[in-house]
């Protein structure tokens, strides 16, 4: 099969976050052509319009070019404050620009979130459906991955929880096979 | 009259954006007794919960207390990808922990939008206005501040509009009342 | 005491929706100088301008003189498709009218949700905060109230379950407190 | 070409609403092969589980059939109280169930919004693309067709503003492109 390149962000910037155990979880799961690597959102400078002129900062350049060589995109969410991180709020915006060549247009997703809360972050992927829906970021509809009492679910850092990996096979199964779909409508 | 302090957040780090540009206007507008400071949130790391022990970083420190002394806030953001800026976002979390101590909580707020677009940000304010319920930061209501068409409503740095002057003018006498209100309750 | 009225808002019409008996058992809890009313949302029309004019529907008129007679509000919202449902936001709309002498203007709310679903609608309730945010009604901000699973937290019709209970019970101290407030600042 | 039939909803229900009108507008741009019906939502009752048992109302099931019988669907919404209509949320919330086998899973669909007010429904639109994310809708992302100041683009019921109209054909390009991708899928 066709390898196919899932770039993974974490929300989260914590070691061991629920989401980066989320995110490694379904990277285990993925089938040998499937492989995942992390975005470094974390060493990105707060976007400021002007930085981003003909040298871009090193790290807001490798973002891009790690997006436009992934063949999908897999971003899991915190739920701070009933939305998304700033974090990850400001590495889509400098993946998002220049408007009119954004690497994230057209470029299929996967989302996800977990919480240590009952309601596992449901409206924070509300608010980056929204945020997606602006750079034109296909987003994977079903199935929808939240993922409560996350503590819960996991143990010494691997998902332990049969219901949350199923899940999470579901969803990466409905990723590639948007991305299958996309490559063969390009 | 009691003096009073707002602490101003521009959601846009670019030298004379209009959201900053727009904060000024206001701190401008305001009579003798009302003074604005501006948060430096363009110097915070992003958040990682990590970070936030017993000793959290200066800057966070810096700003949790300027938030404390403030008598209310007013936060203009720019509109990215349907919502508010991932700096500001970043600010908010911050200043949002520990959660049962958070200095957002209670404090009077006012909040405003600046855009080059027609529509003025209102999405971004929707964003804002959830995440701010959150917090438990009352917001002010009434009037509704979005300045879109912003390049023309300025000149050199300057408000020259006299319509956005008049709302800006009603933002504030509202979240002056607001924080009159406040304090006469506590 | 002062008596206290609250028109209440179930926007489920199912007979025995959880919505309706969580207002019920909030009523129940009610000291004695507060009593408790429900719109009447399902026998409105759908809104229509044309409808509006100088004598606009019977169950529109009753509607808008029952808020306006009302000291607070308290609505809930069970969550069709992320949002709340279509009755009620047909309510709002009608209430909502005409714009500058709106009788929900001002009207302290409070607002609960309720669902079978773990996440007991707070997805719906963030849209009806925006709605209420446009209608410029003030909406308690904590506690919040959002009663996952609820068919095992009634029996019978009445509210069996101790800590949903005293959720309640916070909402509607806390709406009585703002209803107080409001009425010493007029 | 194989004929393309599209299901119009209009979210007001005044007569020369300026949805209606930029639905029909759509509809007369339409190419020969494409062909309009307008869904009829206001004589729909307001959603109620206990009516939707082995015999839903008429209406109910005509508008089920119409969707079902559809290759795309075109919302068209106004903004009333910073959302959709009660009446199109009524419609969504009966065309959703039973839910494992919607009438709305899956079909294309295209938005607009159009509003006297400058900034053209665009926050109805965040809500309309959240709602039908849960009914699993597929939603064309661009063009964003929010059409502000309408009274000033239609003359006698006509669209005159040319911008506007190449607006509409760009969104009705799309929707059909989605439509004849998403038939070749299946």
């Amino acid at each position: 099969m066709k390898p196919i390149t899932i770039l993974a962000f974490s929300g989260s910037l914590r070691q061991g976050s629920w989401n980066r155990l989320a995110l490694e979880a379904m990277a285990a799961l993925a089938p040998s052509h499937v492989s995942f690597a992390f975005a470094d959102i974390g060493s990105l400078p707060h976007y400021d319009p002007a930085l981003d002129g003909e040298t871009p900062p090193e790290s807001v350049v490798r973002l891009r070019e790690a997006i436009a060589a992934a063949d999908g995109l897999a971003f899991a969410t915190p739920e701070y404050n009933y939305s998304i991180s700033g974090v990850l709020k400001n590495a889509i915006d400098w993946a998002s620009r220049p408007a009119y060549q954004s690497v994230l247009k057209g470029k299929p997703a996967a989302i996800l979130s977990a919480t240590p809360a009952l309601t596992g972050g449901v409206r924070a992927q509300q608010h980056l459906k929204t945020i997606l829906s602006a750079t034109l970021t296909p987003v994977v509809q079903f199935p929808e991955v939240a993922i409560g009492l996350a503590p819960e679910k996991f143990r010494e850092g691997a998902l332990v929880d049969a219901k949350t990996r199923e899940f999470l096979e579901g969803l990466l199964g409905a990723l590639t096979a948007s991305i299958s779909h996309n490559s063969a409508r390009n």
